[in-house]
């Protein structure tokens, strides 16, 4: 019998322990250096990420600036994420009251519409009135949502008046985005004069993958230089084609190309560092979220013969928008395994991998995401996916140097600290993005 | 049989239930309110507030600047702590990266010594450089403690270089006082380069309880008027008396006379809210800590017919300070009793008073100050209480609206807001503190 908690099944645990115990024993440098990194550039409010541990590597593959899974937290952690949202807030506007909360427009993902409500419990129980706004073009009076929780959910159309937007009568001073704006910038929040946090630029309408990686790449290879440690331990490597049309096959060659030079990358690491795993990569459109459009590739070959159905599936991501880039993203596997409690010594587990959520600069808790069906190369942002809320017994924010390296608190200190690497990447992208707006619409700084 | 909680066991809740229902449905109001006081005067490093709830008023009748029971707080709140303690020093110094606390003198007091070293380890695990040192005229060299707990301080002798303080090799960018300063200013910190806080001017050597209470006085009308109550619900009411000295009875007059003047009062607000307790008073010194020289009166003759033990009981504080003036503070009755697990329903329970902890702006925790042998109208501060660490389930920081006003969560909130009263006036106080300082101390800002 086990406990209900990840397992890392892998030999190659000694590279692992040695970047643990490397953490801990550089705790307060990394922690210094961090909050050099943030009076540089400000957090975003928040932000969540997909890391990978293979054990002879642990990186981010996904940063998500609108996370949607609240309601996956560990409810003990509500306290420590009030107090990250009263800094996130006190940082965006000193004496902010009120907060706009708009979120995505489905409304029939039960999930979502949960983690909504407790995002908006948050806010509430952090002293801020808050209302939620909704997009939704039909929505023309407040509609009252009953969730399975309990918990009720009150849309109500977005209403503008001059350069400030509300519901109702309420005027809020903040706008608090966790609409990923697949579907484009809103033209009803353009140019307000209350912030807008995470600021429009940022939304996946104008957002891309290669260029957060292409941050990342910087940071890790300051923080590399910080720990004196080579930053592809803690960075996937990866390639981009601008132009990819998977329907009439336009770009194939680039991406070909890209895959095979990436394999060659991948493949001088894994024998600088005497792994014995096949190399692989992912392809999925540079702009874009939900796991839509994610595809696993060993081999140039594979991407020149997609048949119909994968170039459909890989032609689209949420909302129906067309892919026209992709980025090749160094496959990193995961060898963490989630066994259910019970389950016999012989059972290898479900494929698992943390997800870390952060408000502000913290670390505010984090959760597994594991799929059953999903090998150790895939993505498991897919349906079928479940998570398991209650894995994180440590919020990650901090490192107890009284236990060895692996023990709990230490492994997630560790995926703090690495998740916090993508966060610093991303307060750099949302830098970039509020500088190419135009002056009027700075407003929005987050 | 009970559960291991507190019980109000008073007749006058409805007071109370109409209060907390008040905090409840203003929360957004009060927390907005919270903010803007923060904006225009930074909190305290840390505080914490000694509460009675007495059903029907609930007031601070204690504010610590230098908290000594961190190890009474609930582990699970650590997080908590790290996050707030994260805000607290990036306020005194963004940069900072090495901390030396400076604890009290006395090395025999396991449970303060354990204080100090959970805050050691806060500080460590908030990613800070730490190390502890001593103002011990007699310490020369590191001496290491063990503790019951088994964890381990290492004191170290103060070194001074210039303008700037440390220990061995250690050049800390702050100071951080867990020293009431009870013995006066130490010289050896005076005038340095780095920031001190607390501040200097905030320890007992020169911090008067009246100036506390007359600044919570204006704490709470303010309030008051924000919510359209009657500040008294939240307030102790006080006199004080310039010059006493127990010893030669210098002063009595003025003490007798204020008595007087003070139960007079006090019974003008019982008949006004129909209470029909007896009015009492508690003498103490006006500079000075740790419960000594605290006295509970019902009539003036009661200090006017001191015995020769309470003259000198009252005459030194800690230290050996002679006490020099005193202030006349409305007792307030503590309707809180506490039950062990497993008590029968006839038995009372020992009487108990909350403690709220903060750090920076925040409520980090708080535990139940419990004495069998005292009475509700006593200070509880004394030798024989104890401490329940795990009675705050949650961290009084905000208020769930789905529960009744007296529901655990609820009813600490009410603890939290009433705590933060104190503490926005102790941020007062330390503001005055430092215009107090010449030019060449403000760098102790804190």
């Amino acid at each position: 019998m086990r406990d209900a908690v990840p397992n890392l099944t892998t030999a190659h645990t000694a590279p692992l322990l040695r970047f643990e115990s490397l953490l801990l024993a550089r705790a307060a440098d990394i922690e210094a250096w961090f909050r050099k990194q943030w009076l540089a550039t400000a957090p975003p409010f928040y932000g969540s990420v997909d890391l990978r541990n293979a054990g002879f590597k642990l990186a981010p593959v996904d940063t998500n600036l609108f996370p949607a899974g609240f309601n996956n937290l560990n409810p003990a952690f509500e306290a420590l994420c009030v107090q990250a949202i009263q800094a996130a807030l006190g940082r965006v506007l000193p004496d902010a009251c009120g907060v706009l909360l708009v979120p995505e427009n489905h409304t029939r993902n039960q999930f979502y519409l949960e983690n909504v409500a407790v995002l908006r419990d948050l806010l509430q129980h952090a002293g801020y009135k808050t209302r939620i706004g909704s997009l939704r073009p039909e929505l023309q009076a407040a509609e009252t949502l009953r969730l399975e929780s309990g918990r009720e959910l009150v849309l109500e159309p977005i209403r503008r008046s001059g350069d400030r937007v509300g519901v109702d009568d309420f005027d809020p001073c903040v706008v608090l985005l966790n609409n990923d704006l697949s579907g484009g910038r809103p033209p009803v929040l353009e140019n307000l004069g209350q912030p807008v946090t995470p600021p429009l630029g940022v939304g996946w309408s104008s957002r891309l993958k290669s260029q957060h990686f292409a941050i990342y790449h910087e940071v890790s290879a300051e923080f590399g230089a910080l720990l004196g440690i080579d930053p592809w331990l803690v960075e996937p490597l990866f390639r981009n084609c601008g132009q990819i049309n998977f329907k009439t096959r336009e770009g194939e060659d680039c991406l070909a190309g890209n895959v095979e030079l990436l394999l060659e990358d991948i493949a001088a690491k894994y024998k600088e560092y005497g792994v014995r795993e096949e190399p692989f990569v992912i392809v999925k459109a540079d702009a874009g979220t939900y796991g839509m459009g994610v595809m696993t590739v060993k081999s140039p070959d594979q991407v020149r013969n997609l048949n119909r159905d994968t170039r459909k599936k890989m032609a689209a991501t949420k909302e129906g928008k067309e892919v026209t880039g992709a980025i090749i993203q160094e496959g990193v596997y995961t060898f963490e395994r989630w066994n259910e409690p019970g389950a016999g010594e012989d059972d290898q587990g479900a494929t698992a991998e943390p997800v870390v959520y952060m408000i502000d600069q913290y670390v505010v808790g984090g959760f597994y995401r594991v799929h059953g069906g999903r090998s150790n190369q895939e993505n498991l942002n897919a349906p079928g996916s479940t998570f398991k809320p209650l894995a994180f017994a440590e919020p990650c924010s901090h490192p107890d140097c009284t236990l060895p390296p692996d023990a709990r608190p230490n492994r997630f200190y560790a995926y703090g600290v690495v998740a916090r690497l993508a966060l610093v990447a991303a307060a750099r992208e949302i830098a970039l993005a509020l500088a190419r707006e135009p002056v009027t619409r700075r407003a929005e700084a987050a």
